[in-house]
């Protein structure tokens, strides 16, 4: 076991209320007045999650956007933001607080309130508070029948941090993926109607979907070859699907739904403009299995990034 | 302008909602649903909020009270925490989510939620959420002619700390009140209709009364004679009172009250077995002035810790 999971799994027993869903999903739901909250809490560390020179405008954004699409993947408005914030050269502060204004602008969103400590390291956190109109759909909820989809193109930020490094090519379509991901808001809210399972997609599309498939207790099969790619991307790295399917940071929405549904959800990637794509199945069993044209593939020796350690991608 | 002031002044801008008080306020308060949620966040860094030897049991107590303590003075009560967790050395981890499990139970509390992740220092964070039945008061409230109150006693908690540094004598007591601070939540939300303005004492008594005079724009007066001490405080340190009224960590409760609100606050310190006890005014003009025995005194060079730098307590 991780030492991430040991802790988390130390603190279950003090989880048991129904509204932390036992700490696997992405966010607590708390009904509250008749309306149904959405709670998040993430943090990034500089040299962990991000990169010393990482433009600081370009961090605000993402710290705002990781936390925003734990919303989207629960079908949830945003009503507003806590910063928790570490002081550090000032220059630096100026400008991530520029560009938290511009994020926030950007989504429409208000700061609420938070916290600006001294500390030996840059971390910083955020917590999200948003409003659902209906259900809130776990990552627990896929079952066996159910098709699994995903939103968007995958790959498109890993690609583009390659490109910052120089090991492709230059393109801005994929930086821009990578720097400012655009969380699927206005596609999860439509969503979670439709929808038995559903989560972000934030490290890795296989490890995602794995652990959709062990929090819902039942198997997902993905064919490896149905994974949505932009033609950036293919432009870029070719159908280096595998690797576009591990590399993380891509803030797409995984959901499973009933094959009945499936009418509903092409007229609603009509309507949205955004491609809904089938790219597998969930099945009886456990774990995750890959195919390739029909046949089925190993997995590789890993299916993206744990939370509490994330290498490259900053 | 302190560099935190300086960044804080930079976000005020984006954080133009009545929700987020201007930034100025404890909380931040959201109405949803025809209920008023009262959201707060805290961080407590290694080293700076607390020493890598203080047992852990007692950062997560701390953690989880000072956020209390911040709902706690806007009347509201707990929903719920998020924990925002800095992986490190795997036993002060598993003490730490003990503590933390400890904490919770002792206030009725649940944990909804968080993240997890892998940073270079220990920065901790936690988001509580609570509800607030009537309305929320703020720190900016004061009025000429209210008068200043404070419920329990001033100073324990840093002459705690110096027990635990050898500087005076061993108490049990004092040292209590320094490692498990009982943030005031019933006072709290019994107090929130009877007040003009309310905050609690976390930095130290002159310079939270000062922050008050500042938000209220008026002038505050503290009688030096009158801060309430406790038995253990006055055998470890004598008459200390301006060192009580600038030691910080105390959790208790500054409010400000009209005159005609004293038999009621006499009332509830009566009823819930707390002393409330006036210790000033407010008055026209502005900014924080001292006296002891009726006669001004000058103020000390400083008046308690500033957020972002806390020097001795941690």
């Amino acid at each position: 076991m991780s030492p991430e999971s040991a802790f988390i799994e130390s603190l279950r027993a003090f989880a048991r209320d129904p509204a932390a869903r036992g700490l696997i999903d992405d966010a607590a739901v708390l009904e509250v007045g008749g309306e149904t909250l959405v709670l998040t809490h993430d943090m990034i560390a500089e040299g962990v999650h991000y990169l010393p020179d990482d433009p600081p405008a370009d961090v605000a954004w993402k710290l705002v956007a990781v936390n925003l699409s734990d919303l989207a993947a629960k079908g949830a408005r945003p009503l507003g933001v806590l910063l928790g914030f570490t002081l550090g050269d000032q220059a630096w502060d100026r400008a991530f607080a520029e560009g938290l204004g511009a994020a926030l602008a950007g989504f429409g969103l208000r700061l609420l309130g938070g916290d600006t400590i001294s500390a030996p390291a840059r971390v910083l956190g955020l917590t999200a508070i948003g409003r659902a109109a209906g259900p809130v759909p776990s990552r627990a909820g896929a079952r066996p029948g159910d098709q699994l989809w995903v939103s968007g193109t995958i790959g498109d930020a890993g690609a583009g941090l390659k490109a910052l490094r120089g090991e492709i090519g230059r393109s801005d379509a994929l930086i821009e993926r990578y720097r400012n991901p655009r969380p699927r808001l206005e596609a999860g809210a439509r969503l979670a109607p439709l929808v038995g399972a559903m989560m972000d997609v934030s490290d890795g599309l296989l490890i995602d979907a794995a652990r959709m498939a062990a929090a819902s207790g039942c198997g997902i099969e993905i064919a490896l070859d149905t994974v949505p790619l932009s033609d950036a991307f293919l432009a870029a790295c070719g159908e280096a699907r595998l690797e576009a399917a591990t590399a993380g940071d891509d803030y797409e929405l995984l959901f499973a739904a009933a094959p009945e549904r499936v009418p509903a959800l092409l007229a609603l990637a009509e309507e949205l403009g955004l491609p809904l794509t089938r790219i597998g199945a969930c099945v009886p069993g456990a774990g995750l299995t890959l195919s390739e044209a029909g046949a089925q593939v190993p997995l590789p020796p890993s299916l993206g990034f744990e939370h509490g350690a994330r290498g490259t991608n900053g």
